[in-house]
């Protein structure tokens, strides 16, 4: 388990994204060159530094004196850029540790991207790194860039062709084409970006490590992070944190979610991609968005540059067409974000702006009407400005031409978002049209499908950063991850696959409840057993009970609706003769009570190797797995969590009362994963698995109980 | 029901899309007013016939000779723009009719959509033309374009700022805005549209008339259908069929499935928005792709104009980043588009082309040294080429610049697809790596995203087509609705809400296969019934049977599991007692025997007023509405439907056997549904809806029972 660990020296990072000299070795004169590149955007993009071309074969490189080594300088540089390949790059890497270098990018591929060999070199590579007091980003990266400082230690073609500008957005990938895409469109859409991070291999200072750095800028507003795998979830958590504590915001694209994805990503940086569902937690329980592609990636961009309250993601659409309300209000519906019902005061007003035939509702048509009077839109979008329910508006234009007044409605647009400080986004499917808004900072997207989306994620995002930080307030635990690495609470619990009776022994004495139960080795033992665990004719069940047979029904081990000391004892014979037959030492029946819940669920736990214990809660029984109706909590959570993830559950209204079923016992399932999520917790590292299906849920008040459990340890 | 009329005669679509002659009533010399508009419009666009401007304040309109009425004219016109506003405008449509003006567009708004009033004014106002001959698009209709001829009888201001071309796609809509969205966001990608066709409040020549009219064309390759009501299925589905004999495709945006999007298409346009899932089915049934936003509606445009092959839609994923890679992989996955799982032949051939590090797997990874190999790339081309599994291709492009000969690459990718006619798409998020792909025709995305949508979109609705197709022909009713507008089969089957028996009773007689059962007045009838249907001991259940208490378990009138004759004379008696205190005139109970299936299914039936009776198929039980996993299908259809739709519930696996379930008897599952759709056709418009939950199915081959059932007719 990562532990996490003191923030980067901050002088490693200021070599680094503002250094005051910087070497590269293996310059080229030609700028079209991987080792020419960066001497040509140092000097371009404003770099006030000393710029060391290192080259043995040259006195000038792009018009600065060039060296043959470091040695011929008189200084170390703070930074320096490794752009020669394979056994050199390594060979210099030794140079630039011993000359006092702060910090270096290595360029060079051939690493652990190829192999176990690879591997041995790059931790080679960082050995020697370290032995000098030197960190390094790569190897196999493109590289940094700084366009504040005019750093770029970095050789993509892109800054060629689209070109940079400082602005407050931070992009920081594991991948050298995913940190320069996202690039491309906040470019082409006018935005800045300040700093550009792509980091290869991650043998040393790692994406989340610069993700840290960069979030540390207090200039930058919003922090977009490309990951094929999670290098240090501490450090990812600690970034999200700094980022949060002045309302930046973290979006993460993790990538290797689907079968053939992660194989990809194997091969593509070696990382193993992790559990899918277990990462979705993580990220939401540190206030992160996950962005499911790259064009979500950037799409609410200028919304969290702008920062304005979302408060409840409540949203007004408005339009002169009537068909873009009834789109917006399909796609709103679709994707959950509610539409504002106007405050009566509201519609009142508006129906004085309004002609007769437009109507005062959400969405609002204000119909081609818009056109003749010039004062109709800042009078209907002032009425919504006095309506604190309107927390969001989404204008629709999906034409203009001669007779509209672009220009008008785009500063009245602004002069709203001034007036109010509330979200505002347009779509209008012609460039001119974005164009007039564009000027005004008003965001704008091609289609109502991408204005709703930019939207819903902003306004969700806030909800979920808000939420990290109150659970940040509330952890007295202060670890980001939980203490995943505490020490197994109960060594004695055995280990491998433990049979039933010993499962819900083990989660029984950690408060998940469980169904009383007696161990028998004859079958007289069950009878009395029956006897006392069920009063009069009260049904019990039997079962074979050995942790070699896990599929007790397969094998006609479980025996239910047992009633009288004869089906008992007749029920205790048939398992133990079978269990002797299969080969089980010493057999046994578990013997208890008949208990019928109102409802099963199910409960369980998976681990994951970075993020520890994943809360799996369903609704149970034998078709758990097809229904696929669960929710995931990464351990440790409280009831409040508990509850709200139950809630989200397909089967919730059950909660409630459903039909002529009472409501159910919320309270006891939440306590059940609560005290099931404290149980993986406290087994540390030695817990596997868990499966409880079926837990019974009874009535409200009436609790919870655990019949059938395995538990799994190493 | 609607009946499928004959197709609008020929003469007036010539008249409205290719006519000789247009008068323009209410013409203005100002190119910026309605009634400027189209004059504007057919001067500049290259219109051949003659332009009559109607204005009796005018000589010269727009540099056309202008005549003060229609009577100043020596002949007709074939096509009239009245664009004049309230009662003049059907005082110009009298006048029309009267001259044999063959068909107008209707511009004025206030008429339908405004309320009762207005519906009158548009019923005259329709009748007026009818009394002459004469045809109208609207009122309320922005209006028709054909910009091969140059007949623009239509006011949008789109047209002068952003200029037509001719080209194989036709758009109708509606609504004004949403046609000229899509024209927009087409032609700014360099495509080509023949018709653009608003038709407004449909009061005559509707949507779906002008749709038929333009899939006519055989030159058009795609038509785009907008729809906020589905005012003509059966003219809908002609179009698609039309369409589709020639290979040309119909992509549908039905809007206002939503709640609130549903009540804003009532205001927009006072048409009730339909059964969503009716008309999901609907479509589908005929090969016609839903599109969920305007983004959609447009995207896979250029595959349908190129017509390639898509197979069974498997495809290969190559780029020079491994990042793209597992994108387009998770994106692939999440979307159900199939990645090739390339052929041994091809791995070998790709091996011996791709450098040590690049890996000859589907996402293909070429890696940076696609920038020293100028042959790199079309030799991994040619390798797929040769792989007959390849359906489709996706080249993803996150960078480019100096090294990068995106001209060479744009002409491998344009070989690729003349050499073997499959689908190829590009996406890169640099717009001029873009226009050089686009310059040779390749289709490009800016987004991995949007290219694997489009690839999707286009397979799964060319293999839709094929089952539209295949089903056609297999069709021998010819009916593009079936026979839902048939006689009641079974007038005696009673009125309102059925009781249990009667159900039950009724759903047997077509076939459904149902629980015996028999009908009892008085608990000795009980058990002797009892006696009979359940030999020995077998288990039966007596319930309470009244249609005025169709809530049977809320009263405690359902008895499950009873053995012997006491059991059942007891709840016999309490049934009967409870039912006349609840006032039910002459009480009687059900008796049947108790039936225990595998698993417990659901069939329902709802019947859409204008798509008839669509039959739901789901996993049954109390909890139906809340797992909500279900399917439907709009009858009629055949056993193969069925089993396909079954096939898809998220409970399909166990018709495979699961875990130790044996598997369950699909056939009699997808009889049943089957059975109870042929009921529902032969209830013709008597039937409300039917419930039969559960339905349980057992184990292959034993079959299917009903064991209870609401039927409700008119």
């Amino acid at each position: 388990m990562p532990i996490l660990s003191a923030a980067v020296n901050a002088s490693i990072i200021d070599a680094l994204l503002r250094p005051r000299s910087v070497a590269v070795i293996g310059a080229s004169d030609n700028p079209n060159k991987v080792g020419g590149r960066p001497v040509h955007y140092l000097s371009r993009y404003g770099f006030a530094g000393r710029i060391y071309p290192i080259n043995p074969g040259r006195d000038e490189i792009q018009g600065h004196r060039a060296y043959p080594s470091l040695d011929a300088l008189d200084t170390a540089p703070d930074a320096a850029v490794i752009a020669v390949a394979g056994d050199a790059a390594l060979e210099q890497v030794r140079r630039c540790a011993a000359a006092g270098v702060r910090a270096a990018v290595v360029m060079a591929s051939g690493f652990a991207e190829t192999g176990d060999a690879g591997r041995r070199r790059q931790d080679e590579l960082v050995a020697a790194a370290h032995a000098g007091g030197m960190r390094i980003v790569g190897p196999n990266a493109q590289g940094t860039a700084n366009f504040a400082s005019g750093a770029v230690l970095n050789f993509s073609t892109m800054f060629m062709e689209v070109a940079p500008a400082d602005g407050p957005i931070a992009i920081v990938s594991q991948s050298g084409a995913a940190s320069v895409m996202p690039y491309a469109l906040l470019r082409q859409a006018g935005l800045g970006v300040r700093y550009l991070v792509a980091t290869g291999n991650d043998a040393d200072l790692d994406a989340c490590a610069m993700a840290e750095a960069v979030a540390a800028d207090e200039a930058v507003r919003l922090v977009l992070i490309y990951l094929e795998s999670l290098s240090d979830p501490a450090r990812l958590a600690a970034a999200a944190a700094i980022a949060r504590r002045r309302g930046a915001a973290v979006v993460v694209l993790k990538s290797g979610g689907s079968k053939r994805g992660a194989a990809a990503a194997a091969s593509h940086t070696g990382a193993m991609v992790g559990n899918d569902a277990a990462i979705d937690a993580f990220l939401a329980r540190h206030g992160i968005w996950r962005a499911p592609d790259i064009a979500a990636f950037v799409r609410a961009a200028p919304l969290y540059l702008q920062g304005h309250d979302p408060g409840l993601g409540r949203t007004v659409v408005i339009s002169h067409s009537g068909a873009v309300g009834v789109m917006a209000a399909d796609l709103a519906e679709r994707a959950g974000l509610p539409l504002t019902d106007l405050a009566p005061a509201t519609q009142d007003a508006l129906a004085q702006v309004l002609p007769d035939f437009g109507t005062a509702a959400n969405p609002l048509d204000m119909t081609a009407a818009l056109l003749g009077q010039g004062d109709l839109f800042p009078r209907a979008l002032g009425a919504l400005g006095s309506d604190p329910g309107a927390n969001m508006v989404m204008i629709g234009i999906p034409v203009a031409g001669p007779g509209y007044d672009v220009e008008a409605l785009a500063g009245d647009a602004a002069g709203f978002v001034d007036a109010h400080a509330r979200p505002l986004v347009v779509s209008a499917p012609q460039a001119s049209v974005r164009a007039a808004f564009d000027r005004r900072g008003v965001p704008t997207y091609v289609t109502e499908a991408d204005a709703i989306a930019a939207l819903h994620q902003y306004a969700m995002h806030r909800r979920l950063m808000e939420a990290a930080a109150r659970a940040e307030g509330a952890d007295a635990r202060g670890n980001a991850l939980g203490n995943v690495a505490g020490h197994p609470a109960d060594a004695g619990a055995g280990t491998g696959l433990l049979d039933e009776y010993a499962s819900l022994s083990l989660l029984g004495r950690y408060g998940v409840p469980v169904v009383p139960q007696r161990l028998c080795e004859t079958p007289e033992q069950a009878v009395q057993a029956a006897a006392a665990l069920a009063a009069g004719d009260a049904p019990v069940v039997v079962k074979g009970c050995a942790a070699s047979v896990p599929h007790k029904s397969e094998h006609g081990l479980v025996h239910l609706r047992l009633a009288g000391a004869a089906q008992v004892r007749a029920a205790a014979s048939a398992c133990l003769g079978k269990l002797a037959e299969l080969g089980v030492d010493g057999p046994r029946v578990l013997v208890a009570p008949m208990v019928k819940g109102t409802h099963e669920f199910a409960l369980g736990v998976t681990v994951d190797p970075q993020l520890g214990p994943l809360v799996m809660i369903g609704d149970g029984g034998t078709l758990l797995e097809l229904r696929q109706d669960i929710v995931t909590l990464l351990a440790p959570f409280d009831l409040a969590a508990a509850r709200e993830a139950c809630r989200r559950l397909r089967v919730a209204p059950l909660f409630d009362g459903y039909r002529d079923m009472p409501p159910l016992d919320l309270d006891a399932l939440a306590d059940a994963a609560v005290a099931l999520g404290e149980f993986a917790m406290a087994c540390g590292g030695t817990l596997m698995s868990v499966d409880i299906n079926p837990l019974m849920v009874m009535p409200a008040g009436q609790g919870a109980m655990a019949v059938d459990a395995v538990v799994e340890m190493r």
